[in-house]
Protein backbone atom coordinates (compact mmCIF):
# COMPACT_ATOMS: atom_id res chain seq x y z
CA UNK A 1 0.00 0.00 0.00
CA UNK A 2 2.92 2.72 1.18
CA UNK A 3 6.49 1.90 -0.21
CA UNK A 4 7.40 3.12 3.67
CA UNK A 5 6.06 4.92 6.43
CA UNK A 6 7.69 8.32 5.57
CA UNK A 7 5.83 8.20 2.51
CA UNK A 8 2.09 7.61 4.72
CA UNK A 9 3.83 10.58 6.74
CA UNK A 10 4.13 12.86 3.58
CA UNK A 11 1.01 12.16 2.55
CA UNK A 12 -0.67 12.72 6.01
CA UNK A 13 0.98 15.95 6.34
CA UNK A 14 -0.57 17.01 2.80
CA UNK A 15 -3.72 16.08 3.62
CA UNK A 16 -3.49 18.36 6.87
CA UNK A 17 -2.39 21.18 5.24
CA UNK A 18 -5.12 20.67 2.54
CA UNK A 19 -8.15 20.14 5.04
CA UNK A 20 -6.74 23.62 6.75
CA UNK A 21 -6.87 25.44 3.42
CA UNK A 22 -10.32 23.94 2.40
CA UNK A 23 -11.69 24.85 5.71
CA UNK A 24 -10.17 28.59 4.86
CA UNK A 25 -11.56 28.69 1.83
CA UNK A 26 -15.37 27.35 3.27
CA UNK A 27 -15.10 30.39 6.06
CA UNK A 28 -15.28 33.10 2.99
CA UNK A 29 -18.51 31.07 1.28
CA UNK A 30 -21.80 32.13 1.90
CA UNK A 31 -25.16 30.00 1.29
CA UNK A 32 -28.88 31.91 1.79
CA UNK A 33 -31.69 29.80 2.08
CA UNK A 34 -35.41 31.19 2.33
CA UNK A 35 -38.29 29.64 3.92
CA UNK A 36 -41.89 31.42 3.54
CA UNK A 37 -41.82 32.51 0.36
CA UNK A 38 -38.40 34.58 1.80
CA UNK A 39 -40.25 35.73 5.23
CA UNK A 40 -37.28 33.86 6.98
CA UNK A 41 -33.49 34.06 5.44
CA UNK A 42 -30.97 32.44 7.33
CA UNK A 43 -27.92 33.18 5.74
CA UNK A 44 -24.47 30.58 6.78
CA UNK A 45 -21.02 30.24 6.25
CA UNK A 46 -19.56 27.20 4.26
CA UNK A 47 -18.50 26.17 7.86
CA UNK A 48 -22.04 25.66 9.01
CA UNK A 49 -21.61 29.12 11.06
CA UNK A 50 -24.94 31.34 11.27
CA UNK A 51 -23.74 34.48 9.82
CA UNK A 52 -27.71 36.83 9.52
CA UNK A 53 -30.90 36.19 9.89
CA UNK A 54 -33.76 37.83 8.84
CA UNK A 55 -37.46 37.76 9.75
CA UNK A 56 -40.16 39.66 8.08
CA UNK A 57 -42.15 41.49 10.79
CA UNK A 58 -45.74 40.24 9.50
CA UNK A 59 -44.17 36.61 11.01
CA UNK A 60 -43.91 38.12 14.07
CA UNK A 61 -47.85 38.10 14.83
CA UNK A 62 -48.13 34.35 14.14
CA UNK A 63 -45.55 32.64 16.43
CA UNK A 64 -46.11 28.99 15.30
CA UNK A 65 -45.52 29.50 11.78
CA UNK A 66 -42.53 31.91 12.93
CA UNK A 67 -41.15 28.74 14.79
CA UNK A 68 -41.94 25.86 11.76
CA UNK A 69 -40.25 28.15 9.01
CA UNK A 70 -36.97 28.82 10.91
CA UNK A 71 -37.21 25.04 11.89
CA UNK A 72 -37.42 24.01 8.35
CA UNK A 73 -35.03 26.56 7.57
CA UNK A 74 -32.53 25.62 9.58
CA UNK A 75 -32.70 21.90 8.74
CA UNK A 76 -32.29 23.52 5.03
CA UNK A 77 -29.14 25.39 5.48
CA UNK A 78 -27.53 22.62 7.81
CA UNK A 79 -27.96 19.91 4.81
CA UNK A 80 -26.80 22.36 2.10
CA UNK A 81 -23.54 23.25 4.27
CA UNK A 82 -23.13 19.41 4.63
CA UNK A 83 -23.15 19.01 0.96
CA UNK A 84 -21.16 21.00 -0.09
CA UNK A 85 -18.25 20.24 2.44
CA UNK A 86 -18.57 16.58 1.07
CA UNK A 87 -18.00 18.10 -2.58
CA UNK A 88 -15.15 19.99 -1.38
CA UNK A 89 -13.65 17.56 0.43
CA UNK A 90 -13.77 15.37 -2.54
CA UNK A 91 -12.71 17.47 -4.75
CA UNK A 92 -9.46 18.42 -2.84
CA UNK A 93 -8.75 14.75 -2.55
CA UNK A 94 -9.41 13.89 -6.16
CA UNK A 95 -6.45 17.69 -6.15
CA UNK A 96 -4.14 15.35 -4.23
CA UNK A 97 -4.26 12.28 -6.51
CA UNK A 98 -6.21 10.30 -4.01
CA UNK A 99 -4.80 7.44 -1.99
CA UNK A 100 -2.60 5.50 -4.45
CA UNK B 1 0.30 -1.86 7.40
CA UNK B 2 -1.79 -4.56 6.62
CA UNK B 3 -1.20 -8.11 6.47
CA UNK B 4 -3.26 -8.22 2.81
CA UNK B 5 -5.65 -6.29 1.16
CA UNK B 6 -8.19 -9.03 2.58
CA UNK B 7 -7.96 -7.68 5.78
CA UNK B 8 -8.21 -3.80 4.87
CA UNK B 9 -11.23 -4.75 3.34
CA UNK B 10 -12.63 -5.97 6.65
CA UNK B 11 -11.61 -3.42 8.22
CA UNK B 12 -13.77 -1.13 5.91
CA UNK B 13 -17.19 -2.84 6.55
CA UNK B 14 -16.73 -2.94 10.03
CA UNK B 15 -16.13 0.85 10.45
CA UNK B 16 -19.35 1.37 7.69
CA UNK B 17 -21.15 -1.08 10.07
CA UNK B 18 -20.19 0.85 13.42
CA UNK B 19 -20.87 4.03 11.22
CA UNK B 20 -24.39 3.32 10.62
CA UNK B 21 -24.74 1.86 14.64
CA UNK B 22 -23.30 5.25 15.25
CA UNK B 23 -25.63 7.64 13.22
CA UNK B 24 -29.05 5.19 14.32
CA UNK B 25 -27.78 6.07 17.97
CA UNK B 26 -27.47 9.92 17.04
CA UNK B 27 -30.65 9.97 16.01
CA UNK B 28 -31.92 9.12 19.18
CA UNK B 29 -29.99 11.76 21.20
CA UNK B 30 -31.38 14.96 21.91
CA UNK B 31 -29.55 18.75 22.54
CA UNK B 32 -31.18 21.03 23.97
CA UNK B 33 -29.94 24.91 23.38
CA UNK B 34 -31.45 28.18 24.94
CA UNK B 35 -30.43 31.79 24.86
CA UNK B 36 -31.97 34.89 26.42
CA UNK B 37 -32.04 33.23 30.05
CA UNK B 38 -34.32 30.82 28.09
CA UNK B 39 -36.37 32.86 25.84
CA UNK B 40 -35.04 31.19 23.11
CA UNK B 41 -35.29 27.36 22.73
CA UNK B 42 -33.40 25.34 19.89
CA UNK B 43 -33.63 21.59 20.16
CA UNK B 44 -31.64 18.82 17.89
CA UNK B 45 -30.79 15.54 17.45
CA UNK B 46 -27.31 14.36 17.63
CA UNK B 47 -27.53 14.38 13.77
CA UNK B 48 -27.82 17.66 13.60
CA UNK B 49 -31.40 17.99 12.84
CA UNK B 50 -33.47 20.63 14.62
CA UNK B 51 -36.82 18.91 16.21
CA UNK B 52 -38.37 21.88 17.68
CA UNK B 53 -37.94 25.45 18.69
CA UNK B 54 -39.71 27.41 21.08
CA UNK B 55 -39.84 31.17 21.36
CA UNK B 56 -41.24 33.43 24.26
CA UNK B 57 -44.19 35.87 23.46
CA UNK B 58 -42.31 38.80 24.78
CA UNK B 59 -39.38 38.34 22.23
CA UNK B 60 -41.96 38.85 19.28
CA UNK B 61 -42.13 42.20 20.22
CA UNK B 62 -38.04 43.12 19.90
CA UNK B 63 -37.50 41.55 15.80
CA UNK B 64 -33.64 42.59 16.55
CA UNK B 65 -32.84 41.05 19.69
CA UNK B 66 -34.86 37.57 18.72
CA UNK B 67 -32.81 37.29 15.60
CA UNK B 68 -29.61 37.95 17.83
CA UNK B 69 -30.66 35.47 20.55
CA UNK B 70 -31.67 32.61 17.35
CA UNK B 71 -27.94 32.67 16.04
CA UNK B 72 -26.50 32.20 18.98
CA UNK B 73 -28.50 29.61 19.68
CA UNK B 74 -28.32 27.93 16.39
CA UNK B 75 -24.05 28.55 16.59
CA UNK B 76 -23.96 27.20 19.96
CA UNK B 77 -26.25 23.64 19.27
CA UNK B 78 -24.41 22.89 16.04
CA UNK B 79 -21.06 23.28 18.41
CA UNK B 80 -22.39 21.13 20.76
CA UNK B 81 -23.36 18.46 17.94
CA UNK B 82 -20.52 18.46 16.34
CA UNK B 83 -18.27 18.05 19.12
CA UNK B 84 -20.48 15.09 20.43
CA UNK B 85 -20.57 13.33 16.91
CA UNK B 86 -16.25 13.59 17.26
CA UNK B 87 -16.57 12.33 20.61
CA UNK B 88 -19.00 9.39 19.67
CA UNK B 89 -16.95 8.68 16.67
CA UNK B 90 -13.77 8.31 18.84
CA UNK B 91 -15.32 6.43 20.94
CA UNK B 92 -16.46 3.57 17.98
CA UNK B 93 -12.63 3.58 16.56
CA UNK B 94 -11.72 2.86 20.42
CA UNK B 95 -14.54 0.21 20.63
CA UNK B 96 -12.53 -1.26 17.41
CA UNK B 97 -9.55 -1.67 18.79
CA UNK B 98 -8.71 1.43 16.36
CA UNK B 99 -6.35 0.98 13.00
CA UNK B 100 -3.76 -1.20 13.71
Amino acid sequence: MFENMGDLGKMLQGFEANAQKLKDELANKTFSVKSGGGMVELTLNGNGEVIDLNIDDELLEDKESLQILLIGAINDANKMVQQNQQQSALGMLGGMGGVK
